[in-house]
């Protein structure tokens, strides 16, 4: 699966406002936006709601996590084949909360290759994001663990964290798309990201915890159309 | 939720034969001899599995792991609200293929008590059954790790930790409900199990990878009825 | 290996003012507090340092930490053989800031019996003291984590947890000493720790990062001996 | 501290035949080979071993991991101060029997870095190579877990992910120091590592568990100067 960039990826995590009926009224307005501005919107619900949202709506759903098993006798754990028949065009790996080691970075790798699920490894910084590349994902998304939930950008407030990310990443491998995250809370930090070089931005608390997600979301896509467009 | 003993819990784990449409498939079958033999049956689905069995089916679902965490910031985790959302009565906890730190087990134990799920806390020796038997789940399941997918049943080829378990934990706690797992491959394994004081048992590969996993399942099933009631 | 109670534990953790030189010169500190009192003072310092410390005091030496392995291919490991040839007597297992699986718990309890060491088995809070109890460690030590280094100390602040420790372990297994810790910062910390039924404090950051820690340690062990005798 | 190429890193583990006083006995064997054939070997005993180590022998000594952590609270951790007070030269990272976290790999080389201990990263194929590079270590070793304890050589049994790591390292990053081990058995093992490009061995049971393993390190060192001298 080919996802288009300009991209914005909502993380729901484990929030309440996220769980449930809530993932999918959540991932509805997320596809609304989506088919009004259109950008390119993917959500990214919990494992027990990935088949319900999948079914209600028609932009790319990715799990928030797999883990680097094949099937077996693997209890309580999160099987890519699992994902994949659920419906996930795609999965995060190595998200700062959930965090792996380097060889099971490698192994999720693969077998979301393997198995046709778009692979997005998150990176602390500029150096971890350069070492994930060379295990070839299709993105990678660096997000400074201190600035997550802070609603401090990291594209506003480290963007050289980010500049260095987009240009290391490419010397290791020019194929690999990069998005950026933490803090992203306006219109204007999504074009901040997109004019120091990434192709996308992840997001989470700023939509999932607003009074209005639809319209924080919409804010959101058209800076990235417009800036996108600028920057071509 | 009370679930009504005897028990037989069969754990879906990440095996392929039960996973997505074929998790369905094998709940309803655990559906159907359920009925006819009127012994409560619960199936353990994979996560993103839940909601879809759920649906399918009316005998007890239970999720295979939740992790010790609240409603926030934890991407890629198991939130107790979200399995109890899609569906689940219950859960288990601390699976020999999924241990936790002592104080995860303590405290998602109590988050499941709060959220009024089930909980069963695997263990791998009397020792452990009675220590965890302490933090007052719903239930225990002693389950030797090195006997897991052997064929060689715990009730047959280690009668004594089966014995030891239910005296110790019920010296520690005498309303938590005793089971055994690890091995059970014939009906006589579940017979043994029953007659050695436990109210049930969890089965994995004998049910989901059998050539026919009904005839298994009834197997088991009436050899539980008939001991359970001449055990009474 | 049996130690006298009361007993006053300070943990070195990895502070650098109790590293390397500085661990021998607290070491003496503690020794020469406890030829003066007559209370039983031991120190865990790093894994390092033990051979160095062991070659320079008299008192008991712990470590703080052993992992549940046995001698084989367990490169950067710590072996419970390796610490006794070292020196120690004993070992803190599952800090709060170094915890466990429960069945690594289990393991390395049995592996201390075996090989004549110590065994202090730490716990957040009652119900886990209770479930370490049930895996007959030499000792239990409640610590609230959300008390340590905060100069509040359980006794005072939490005496119902100490309290309620004491009965749990006690009915799972008389024979096992129960120990406090966290926040101890006064001589009247110690005592009321032994007031409500301990026969020993675990002790840190009040002594390694106070100015004399000769002073502080020597309150602490007055106190204690004051206090053990009066409740005899 | 610069190291010498080529080098022979032998890895004490935690066998018992290499733990106390059988440490400083093996140091000094490995002491007495290196003196021989002036061929820079190192050694890395277990934690409680470094300082006796230390004292015994002249040839550098290696921790076999520290924890990714500052100076404070982390009872039972391994702090790079402490090792580096304890005397040891530099430390494995990542071995693939105690696995990090990738940015945890991250922090543990900075932090040697800054402490002026040499770094060896750990990494189980050519593309984890890759990666770890990026982060900047002194040294990559190369052990595919498949092949450790088997005496079956990563150089004769693999040249093909030796050879790739040393160049898809180079490309990342020219300056690191490539190694290899994993099965390591025979001076031929050794020639081949070094024919292959790489600046040296780690090895560890062949040597340790040897009836004479002053027999076998001479063989190693031999080897290793002839294939050196012949290849510049």
């Amino acid at each position: 699966m080919k996802i288009q960039t300009p991209l914005i990826l909502v993380n729901f995590k484990t929030y309440l406002e996220a769980t449930g009926r809530r993932a999918v009224s959540l991932a509805r307005t997320a596809e609304k936006v989506s088919r009004e501005t259109q950008v390119s919107i993917c959500v990214a619900p919990q494992f027990t709601d990935i088949i319900t949202v999948v079914k209600n709506v028609e932009i790319p759903v990715f799990a928030q996590h797999i883990d680097p098993i094949e099937p077996g006798s693997y209890t309580g754990y999160v099987l890519a084949d699992a994902v994949k028949e659920a419906g996930a065009v795609g999965t995060l790996i190595n998200h700062s909360e959930r965090q792996l080691k380097l060889s099971e970075i490698d192994t999720a790798v693969r077998i979301a290759r393997r198995k046709g699920l778009v692979s997005i490894v998150c990176a602390n910084n500029q150096s971890i994001s350069a070492a994930v590349a060379a295990l070839k994902p299709d993105m990678v998304a660096v997000e400074p663990p201190e600035l997550i939930g802070t609603g401090l950008s990291v594209s506003k407030a480290k963007p050289d964290i980010v500049t260095a990310t987009v240009r290391l990443v490419k010397e290791v491998n020019p194929t690999v798309t990069v998005l950026c995250g933490a803090g992203i809370s306006f219109g204007e930090d999504v074009a901040a990201a997109l004019r120091l070089g990434t192709e996308g931005v992840l997001v989470a608390s700023s939509v999932v915890k607003a009074k209005n997600p639809y319209r924080v979301l919409r804010a959101f896509a058209e800076k990235a159309k417009q800036t996108f467009e600028r920057e071509r």
